[in-house]
């Protein structure tokens, strides 16, 4: 099977492997695990943050990151079909209790204006407003141009509000953006990013901030029973995803153009081409002959895996493991299922 | 001073008074009191439901008709600018931890469509959609046709989903549409009115809905520390505003539009004449001559009290106790203002 | 029926109906009601505090003393039977989101030496140990020396902690003890009491504390749903209890200790006369001829009206309205079923 | 160093390293991690349940278990020294909400009685009784007698409440009972137990009950941010946990037998020699010679590590990697110590 559903499928590479069954481990509740201490540590140093605290997801870090920065009650600003909106559960509410004021923008995008314009008074009636969430690449494929992401943070800082960044695929932007990861960083009080997805490991993202704020998201971690043991084993397989799958990720993004411009010369696929700037592409099937449903099992009997379609759209993400020729088959799937 | 701040500023009537001083009461913890008894069972009768439960306020009411309603971690549907999401201090999320879904419409309504484009699938990463808040009249002053309203429910209905209806001035709303309020209650399950506002008593709203709902939310009430002793003292004084003050209504209401055709002969005034359904007028200065805080100082030193603007918009509220000498008291002093 | 459930049912005397219906009232959320201001001056003035704020009930008293001194998470100290431990529907869980540390004493007391080996370190598995809930007089009808109290309150200081009295029934034990309410209150930071009870208002408590506490309290109480409108209709009422109703509470504790010595002489029935302090009296049945469900029924039979059993003990509270001569009946009723 | 913190600080073996290396894995959020069913599947034979859920942590597992068996405000019974309510951060307030009604026993049993004592009416000021959490083996280092715990169960089962064991060292349960682990869960409708910890896998413990509940669960476990990736890596190293580490547990407690004998011969230590049923020693100092923190210190240099003493007790936890060696050098550092 070609699996295209997302990059979290991604095994992990022989050199992990040997990593995990190698690695120098300890009991991090003691924090005394020396290869996830070095994980931590080099996290912070690329992203240029202070503190750095291994967590076992991205959905964990983005939560420990509104819990470790809110009060019960206040406000938070955050794209409308961000990440953490749409796909975390709902723990925003359900666990930090805070109020989302979701920002509506063509491209997801949280501009400067929205800030200004969702910030609350100090009015007994409303929650007051604490954090913005931004996210970067997008979890639309997109990217958000590093000069408006500056702009963003310093309007919030004015403002006096902190500003976490969900980094999923920060690196993934990076690439995209041709700057460094701690360029993006520099614009946000809190990064998640995650070690997993595409750049590889197994399991495992890095929360990064300044050190009071880590010290806040080490114990809500572990009241969220986050508090791991022998640790370094996963530590091991991200600090190797840190030195060996970063830079790699570009061939992922070639890939993915180059899926977008197969599919788009298929008849009855519309493909979102300008938001191909990372590792997905997002098309929808624009005509009649063919249910969504039906599609999605003929792709399936095709050996071709994918998620059933999200608001009317259907993605591919190409990610390690994913050759060019896997991505040729795939669209030569598409052609003979559209071709009826 | 002509108070133009809100309908919540009403003085309780004589009779209200007279009612209080005279009512039979009892301990209504232990459910005894029969003045409130009769408030309840007087309220579900008009609104056309089985069971009533007297509450502090507006806001208590649809808290716990979310509470009751709900699981933590579930989602509702509510439109964006309803008093549920603007001004209850993020109730819903802090104690009811639910997420807000909320709904963008020009006119403030939400319509079967959003509900369908709104709810959520079983997925593990979503919360669940379970109960859509309604809100008519709108808190932007217009009210929501009968029509529409039923349609919706019917949506939310075949999608299984509970229907709560903030009727904070359900009896504006009636008036305004020419119909009963059992009319729009009939497009809920559960609904909040309130007694003070237009209504004029001091204190106090009725929450509304099926029997097993009502004893949910007279737990949930006592939670929040809304079980109270005597309050037939205060149930006296609702069951007067019920007899005598619904019908009145329209006088305010005709005062309102009074004031928005007085405003909108200013110039720098602009009148959102349109929305002008019920008690509210809203209105923003479009000159460069004076500014919204200069306005409002100026306006009380004319005896005139309102609310800093909101989102750009003042708004004058008329009620019992403003005549149409009032009202044109008021236009005056705008007017003086505008001619500086 | 002479109801002898709890000193909650007691209705409101002549001159609370006057002052009720002459009250002069305004829109408290907008703090301008003179007479809700005039009644929380007073109140703060009486117990020795900043600043006064009033609430629906004790119960919600005592959610905003949690709410506006911990954070989510955070670790309370309290008495096991206390009230808000067992009769305030797991509030303080539940919205407060706080542990409670509940300590066992036989008389119902908190002792410094217990607040010692409650209090947590700064451990990551261990939430914050932060407030300290006293209680006088106690749920169970006794009340605490005032030289262990004012140990208690330093002990706690000293560690850090915050203190809040549940003073439901403060001036009941101030009555007991033959102190001002002021000494009582000047052993915690934040204290509630209760206009209805022994004071016999219809509705309403008073939190007093320092004017930061009570900001936060005011806001957490909008999110209750327990700002009021024109609220100085029962801030009346409050305010005529204080004038009028304190000093008579020696008489319904003259009552209660009768009705103990009354209750003791009858076979079959033990009295817990140490514990005779306020105006409360528990007993237990200690023999096998009857039933307790059968007691309750047939106790109602006779005209008087008492809770069931809990725990094994039944509770007659004697309060304003119920005379000497009602108390002697009670004793005869519970003679007769006795001696069956 | 002799490392007696915790027998979570053990190091997994050789076994399990390769397990790690060559485990057959894939994305476990969309459940086709083929090793990590195996370990579901496993587990849940084992303990004779339908279904089992890989977790991060015991904590997370307990969490879990309170959140998919009760609802917001619910009260819970546990014992007022098990983990759960003193060593998870209070999250059981803070993040299920539900109050805990704590049961002292001097053994830290839960008996039937204490069930029928602390379980509440439907009475509307009290949060409802829904789940028992019992412990075995029990934080203490004792065991609970099967017998006993079977008639807590059905006590609990017979009121209606559901009943979640916290087993996080069931296997030394089971071998210090010489019964089955299948016995001890049977006595529960949820468990917890822990692949590190005695067992020595790295990470993580597996949560069983029925297949309902486990659906509920694994929603809840997304929720709090443990949804894995490829988890397979840490469930090839607790199925050889599974394998190949329960027998030897005897060894731990063996050790742990000799090391009490050891210590209770020193002058100056008391041993709780009744409680040494597993892998622990508690101990403290009887003498005035030497302070609990000098103690700890001079520990440390001789190469002994263990936690500052809690409530007055030190601990000793023999696991895999402490060898009977250790436990004599272990012993003869206390003696030099002690006799200065």
């Amino acid at each position: 099977m070609i699996d295209l559903r997302s990059d979290t499928v991604t095994q992990p590479t022989l050199a992990m492997r040997r990593a995990m069954a190698e690695a120098v481990v300890g009991d991090d509740v003691y924090e005394d695990d020396p290869t996830v201490n070095e994980l931590q540590r080099k996290a912070a140093e690329l992203l240029g943050k202070e503190a750095g605290l291994f967590v076992c997801s991205g959905t964990m870090g983005n939560l420990l990151a509104v819990m470790s920065q809110t009060q019960r009650g206040d406000e938070i600003i955050a794209g409308r079909h961000s990440h953490l909106v749409t796909h975390e559960v709902g723990g925003a509410a359900q666990i930090a209790q805070v109020m989302i004021h979701p920002v509506d923008h063509p491209q997801d995008w949280i501009e400067p204006e929205a800030i200004r314009t969702a910030i609350h008074s100090e009015d007994i009636h409303e929650p007051q407003t604490r954090l913005v969430c931004l996210e970067n690449a997008l979890s639309n494929g997109g990217i958000v141009p590093l000069p408006l992401l500056r702009q963003t943070y310093q309007t919030a800082k004015a403002l006096g509000l902190r500003v976490h960044l969900d980094g999923a695929r920060i690196f993934n932007a990076a690439v995209a953006c041709g700057c460094s990861v701690s360029e993006i960083a520099a614009c946000a009080d809190t990064v998640t990013f995650c070690l997993s997805k595409g750049l590889a490991a197994p399991i495992g993202s890095v929360l990064v901030g300044d050190r009071a704020f880590i010290e806040r998201a080490r114990r809500n971690r572990k009241l969220l029973g986050g508090g791991l043991r022998q640790a370094g084993i996963l530590a091991a397989a991200g600090l190797t995803a840190l030195d060996t799958m970063t830079e790699r990720l570009q061939e992922d993004h070639n890939h993915a153009k180059l899926l977008g411009e197969l599919l788009a010369q298929i008849p009855g696929i519309h493909v979102e081409k300008e938001r191909i700037q990372i590792n997905m592409v997002f098309f929808k099937l624009c005509n009649d002959k063919i249910q969504p449903a039906d599609f999605l099992k003929k792709l399936n009997k095709e050996g071709i895996l994918t998620n059933p379609e999200d608001h009317g759209l259907f993605r591919f993400v190409t990610h390690y493991g994913i050759m060019e020729s896997d991505v040729r088959t795939a669209a030569e799937a598409v052609r003979k299922i559209m071709e009826g």
